[in-house]
């Protein structure tokens, strides 16, 4: 039993300095830290954990779009790599834990296993990722979508940031995107393993300490627009109106309505709202919407969003006004490793550990590593389901024993 | 017959004529009107209508708030005064036709009387209100109020407009406010007789010439705060969710089927939505919208508040939140006088003038005189109903006949 074999394990203070420490990188006055791709908060702390891999006793390495990366080179001969990690950059004002977590794991487990029982038997690396949340240009997942391919440089040519300053340019100032590094896209990677904060309430309402992602959910995102006719509140009768706001409020109400009917898994969100004029004693002529709809499962996304669609074409002809609907984004679900996913219940259950396995209803890079290579993405619980915020905490205790659980892991898959 | 006794009248060139010039105090390059209370504009307007006045064998004075009055002595000793007319301000870029018409008709029909017939037995004025819209300042009906009773100095002493220029000494500019003139309040007044566009399509679309306001109505305003819990769209299920958008959709959904339930003659808008933080992927933790109700039954306006208030409150328990309800406007309906009514379709009859009965939407000066002393409000048609716009609009041919009608209307009154 491997449990025997690693016996007990103190990490709840190395972990939490760790989090503290690259979160200096970027730290804001509100306690948040922002630290945008190419910025100078983002070189400087890819530069940090390049030195932390080194003292940990992996060798490190930049690609050329910034990915940094921790090689321990396993004994076995031609030995595919273990992927591990997350992604260095944050949004704006945000957390510790999003994203530094899963590198952090990664150095302290492969840390310890190194110093425990030596070289591993395959090649395990612990990965920095460059990007992922898509917070100073307009583009997501850079870092893992450029290790898997599913990124190049052809999407970045025309991409500038809110100040103008170019995609090329930022990455240049850096260093990197000149050839001075390897090509970021890799053929040998055997699988990889994320550690990441749940940034929802799921495992602390139900109180426990290790969530087991099954499947990222696919996403959907729409704007619709209802053009209605604007009009004087007091001199236009009920029946002669077409009022945006009261047709987009029942167009809603009816998403709602749908959305809890359909799946318990179906998350169905319209975030923001814009009316015009937008005055108190004025029928709006015109209501934009978005809508937000995620599910793991491909056929159950196309099947509501054809019903809503139809709904929406009746409800158009209904009161004779017109209802636009713009779909701006369509990612598909991607599963998690069936055979990782097993190893994971079988270390959790013979850890003691309370898990759960769940749908990741957010993005990850392993949602690009998972049509890639076999993949797993483990959650930690999130105080309050809060993320993207200075408020973003998760306690030691479940910071250690994600720790704990990755040590397992990747014992039983190097070593 | 008094139709008899008129003869043939031909006013359409110069009723046209009177609003254009009327238009060109305050005319702006969208070819709209912006005639702010106490502005140059204003002042102008006021000073050329004095003119206007004497030319039309009307005495004209101002009153201490710059309300603008043109009397012809009635030779009936101790007569009360029929007034007529309406008021000269506008919103920001307004039409032609919005107030301007009902002073204009006024001129018009007292001038035609004077020529025609001399000297009336009761006395006519013809009033430019300074101000109904409360465009510059935020209080309303400062003319007509001033008039009535129902504003004084006490309401204005505080009051600032947008660029920070108090009431008083934008009163004061125009030489008002100091005792220099007559005191507004007035207890001379037999019935006050309003012309004015509709500001709706009513007419328009029963091809109607003239409308008779039997009632103007009641207006309650609300704002409404769903305070709901802003949480990640992809990891919060729904059944945990707390969405503002969600709720504010159901209950704007209720008021708009409670609306049409209820009663014709009942309106309710939300016209102003405001969501936070308002972005696609998370759920609204806050939303405030406005409600507008108007009827011109105060029971059946009270027992609609009281109903819907009823059931936010059961909606609040329902999903545990927050929905804070302000009452912020309360405007009871007002009813025009009965005696005048009668006379108003009698005179419609003999005309031959194809005209409806209804309630007036929209809040006149009418109002303030309505419980002060007997009133009639008439309407014209407005263009596709459009009003508060450069693209305001009544056909010359029906700007005619409402004046045709006030001279017969004007011709019983005071003849």
């Amino acid at each position: 039993m491997t449990v025997h074999l690693l016996g007990p394990i103190q990490l709840e203070e190395e972990v939490e300095r760790l989090i503290e420490w690259l979160a200096t990188f970027g730290k804001t006055e509100k306690g948040g830290v922002t630290r945008l791709l190419y910025s100078e908060q983002w070189l400087s702390a890819q530069e940090a954990l390049k030195e932390k891999m080194e003292e940990c006793g992996l060798a490190p390495y930049f690609d050329d779009v910034g990915n940094l990366f921790g090689r321990a080179e396993g004994s076995s001969p031609s030995s595919k790599t273990i992927l591990t990690g997350s992604h260095i950059d944050t949004v704006i004002e945000g957390g510790k834990y999003d994203g530094a977590y899963g590198i952090i794991a990664g150095l302290l487990a492969t840390h310890y296993l190194l110093k425990r029982f030596g070289t591993p038997k395959k090649t395990i690396e612990v990965v920095s990722l460059c990007e992922e949340e898509g917070s100073r240009f307009p583009l997501t997942f850079w870092g893992s979508g450029s290790v898997t391919g599913r990124r190049s440089f052809k999407h970045i040519q025309k991409i500038v940031d809110s100040k103008g300053i170019s995609f090329v340019q930022a990455m240049n100032e850096c260093g990197f995107g000149q050839e001075r590094f390897r090509q970021p896209f890799r053929n040998d990677i055997q699988c990889f393993i994320e550690l990441h904060i749940e940034q929802g309430s799921v495992l602390e309402k139900k109180k426990k300490s290790l969530g087991i992602v099954s499947d990222i959910v696919g996403q959907r995102r729409y704007q619709v627009k209802v053009v209605g006719e604007s009009n004087h509140a007091g001199t236009t009768p009920m029946p002669c109106r077409k009022d945006a706001v009261a047709i987009a409020s029942e167009l809603i109400t009816y998403l709602m309505k749908q959305a809890k009917q359909v799946s318990d898994q179906l998350r169905v969100t319209v975030g923001k709202i814009k009316v015009e004029p937008n005055v108190p004693n004025v029928i709006a002529g015109e209501v934009v919407f978005t809508i937000d709809i995620r599910h793991h499962e491909e056929e159950l996304l196309e099947q509501f969003c054809s019903t809503f669609s139809r709904h929406f074409k009746n409800v158009s002809a209904q009161y004779n006004v017109d209802i636009l609907l713009n779909e701006w984004l369509n990612v598909k679900p991607v599963k998690m490793d069936q055979q990782l996913l097993r190893l994971s219940k079988e270390i959790a259950e013979e850890q003691n550990l309370s898990h759960e396995i769940l749908v990741s209803g957010a993005g990850h890079d392993s949602q690009m590593f998972g049509t890639y290579c076999p993949t797993a993405l483990f959650f930690v619980p999130s105080h309050n389901g809060i993320s993207h915020s200075p408020k973003e905490y998760t306690a030691a205790a479940h910071l250690e024993s994600g720790v704990k659980f990755l040590i397992h892991y990747l014992y039983r898959l190097a070593y």
